[in-house]
């Protein structure tokens, strides 16, 4: 124990000013930052506890919580990464030149927007250069919800100020440029700061923007000069390869954010890229100098290999039709299966996310005693074994009846060499899907044979 | 340009309040947080800017700046890492288990004090981790100065309260038992909440604290309640191997730091470490939930190898006294060279720096128009192609005549490859560090001519 007892024992000299024998007991985490108090006390922890309790007395527990890409990273960003073990050197804290150039050429080859390579910057997560943004940034974070887990966390430690825009399902939970228009009126404060984040192809929906809503979203953003963080994490994992940057429409504006993590099956190398425009240079410069003085740099043999995978190329490509194939037709047979029972859910058109609304079912639900998304999401892992995460972690009310489903559990590497046999310009057969992501379609029945069974 | 023209043009919804046509413009860094406003500006660039012009004018610049190991990274931890490349998955914001026990097994194992794997904190590097501590912890960091040169930014960063603590050559630079107890007197605050900082063996100086100074600095820190946070990553590179950690004499209120930058050679892999006592299990806790909601987790591969690092065995064993014989032999020839001239320096027992003071030439060099060690170490690049940092960078006064000398400018492996060549039971002769060290050894005597030059 970390106990002194003041004054008195070994130490005899100068005047301290504590009554004599009294214990001050600085063990205790009373000198934590406020922001800090109250973090790690989430659903997603208590899901966590629950699915490892369940495990461990036998039970099967499906893993559809974490959003982890099924699939092994690319086999030639994985040798790049062998050849590149012996790097050792601190790199700039920018990124490694020739992976600033590789992502510049990314953004360009794939989004049709120019990017000079001095305005990429390299981080160890996309996650790590979104809080570097809100520590270097000064403004207001606007965040449609649903949104993504982390960004509300981050503000909260740094003391941010952040405007979460509520979407409805009505609206494919999407943000409209209305809601954006009426923000900023409301606001009343032309000279207000902001950045407004979008993700698209979305977690936690997994829908996206329509060219036309990405142009509305842009004309309005451009007028009230709202910087907008593009979150394209999930951009090349658009089913169909078809995603859009919304810097094709508002290239002054926009900062795209990428990474390993997703696309490229490489979660656990942690590496995220962010893509300025020029105009946006010192906040690039900011956030590279308050790098220098936290983690540095990325790790030079991770940055390496990462040139590998953004350089692309046939084996990238071929690799990326394969992810798609799958999480298109294992995506589309779980709303099949999920739209049997009264669960709402949005088709996706990306990534690898459902979002569950339970609202059709809330009397039923309520005279089981579950109101709120974290009640839905316990009972649902006890009744049921099935672990998703509730609507609450990604900044909706705690009172309304939703969850993210994530259908990541399955062999991904299993499910890609069996993609492999079948041309792609075909489509994989419906017992494709039953035979390689069982797990996840016995999920997806289960859930639905539960709402069903709410229901009677 | 970021500019947006307020009211007019495309857009007609709603009331705006500025007068129509002006211009609003948010492209410049208006909205930057003031505590990184002056972030980047350092000496360290500047010498870094008047380096590559020296080189690119086809002048010998002689990096005696930046405080990266010469030497490789031992071949079964870049082994490690390719066997590893494959890996994946996110791991624990704290740790990979395999890795905490393996650090937890080094402190054991090196340093004699018990650390529990739980108690082991993995992050990009232990500058990030520094950087949370402060972000977490909520009170004063006292550091003794020279001081290495990121602890005070991160804390104008953060906003947090530094009180640094002036040394002295004629203490070796060392922090006394009696200036601890000064401030913590003088401070008259019974209650407040203080983390110090111990970096030995030292980073700028080279020297490290007797097992007397610490047992009396461990009584001070446990009287008044005091963290340390002994940042001991130069430890395994004591130059006898004799580092020993004040965890001995303070286990209940001791952090030790350290990492695979300097002993492994590994500075651009970006792995560091901290070992907490099991009474600051609230300190690690945040710090963790922090991590995963900043960088998440370190990048898994690097992970997998710094297992193998941490393990330690022979293979390492002799790497260490391959490194700590070169490094001892080429600090002792620096140090002979320099006291041939008028400049002071201490000789060091561990890392790779000297800390050059150069306060006796003081009337001689002020006639000159030297007058501040940014002053100094420019005039000291353009007069000798040598590039050291100034003493302003590590805390000191401004106008001290002081620099660090980072002896690292030879080829590591060569010379690794060329000690191996020789049992470790001999010392190596003055010809190797001449034939293996060239520039350093060039660098040095360039430097005692300008300074003998400077006296005549």
């Amino acid at each position: 124990m970390f106990v002194a007892r003041a004054l008195g024992s070994a130490y005899d000299g100068g005047a301290m000013h504590l009554p004599a024998g009294a214990d001050v007991r600085i063990d205790k985490p009373v000198s934590l930052n406020m922001n800090v108090r109250a973090l790690g006390q989430s659903a997603t922890l208590a899901i966590n506890d629950i699915s490892r309790k369940l495990s461990a007395e036998g039970h099967t527990v499906y893993r559809l919580g974490l959003g982890q890409s099924p699939f092994p990273v690319p086999q030639p960003v994985v040798e790049a990464l062998k050849a590149n073990a012996h790097e050792k050197d601190y790199l700039p804290a920018a990124g490694l030149p020739a992976l600033c150039q590789a992502v510049a050429d990314h953004h360009r080859r794939r989004d049709g927007v120019e990017i000079r390579p001095r305005d990429v910057l390299v981080g160890p997560g996309s996650k790590e250069l979104m809080f570097l943004l809100q520590l270097v940034y000064y403004g207001e974070l606007i965040v449609p919800t649903p949104c993504w887990v982390s960004y509300v966390p981050q503000a909260a430690i740094l003391g941010r100020h952040v405007s979460l825009v509520p979407t409805s399902a009505d609206d494919g939970w999407h943000m409209t440029a209305e809601s954006l228009i009426s923000l900023c009126e409301l606001e009343r404060d032309d000279y207000r700061p902001r950045i407004l984040v979008l993700n698209y192809p979305s977690n936690p929906v997994g829908s996206s923007y329509t060219t036309d809503e990405l142009k509305e979203l842009a004309g309005v953003a451009r007028k009230f000069q709202v910087i907008v963080l593009s979150d394209e994490i999930y951009g090349p994992l658009h089913h169909r390869g078809e995603h859009v940057s919304i810097a094709r429409y508002y290239p002054e504006g926009t900062i795209i954010s990428s990474g390993l993590s997703k696309w490229c099956g490489a979660g656990g190398w942690r590496l995220g890229t962010f893509a300025f425009p020029s105009s946006l240079d010192w906040l690039h410069a900011k956030m590279a100098a308050v790098a220098s003085e936290t983690y540095t740099s990325v790790s030079a043999p991770i940055q390496y290999a990462a040139v590998r995978a953004f350089e692309g190329g046939t084996a990238i490509e071929q690799y990326l039709c394969h992810a798609r194939r799958i999480l298109s037709g294992l995506g589309q047979q779980c709303v099949a299966t999920l739209t049997r029972s009264h669960i709402s859910v949005t088709p996706p058109v990306g990534a690898f996310y459902l979002f569950l609304d339970f609202t059709p079912l809330m009397d039923h639900l309520a005279r089981r005693g579950i109101r709120t998304s974290d009640a839905l999401c316990s009972r649902l892992l006890v009744e049921t074994g099935v672990a998703v995460l509730p609507g609450n972690a990604f900044g909706r009310p705690p009172r309304e009846l939703t969850a993210r489903l994530a259908y990541v559990d399955f062999d991904g590497a299993k499910a890609m060499a069996a993609s492999e046999t079948v041309p792609l310009d075909q489509p994989l057969s419906d017992d494709f899907v039953e035979l390689l992501c069982l797990n996840v379609m016995k999920a997806t029945r289960l859930l639905a044979d539960w709402a069903n069974g709410v229901d009677s």
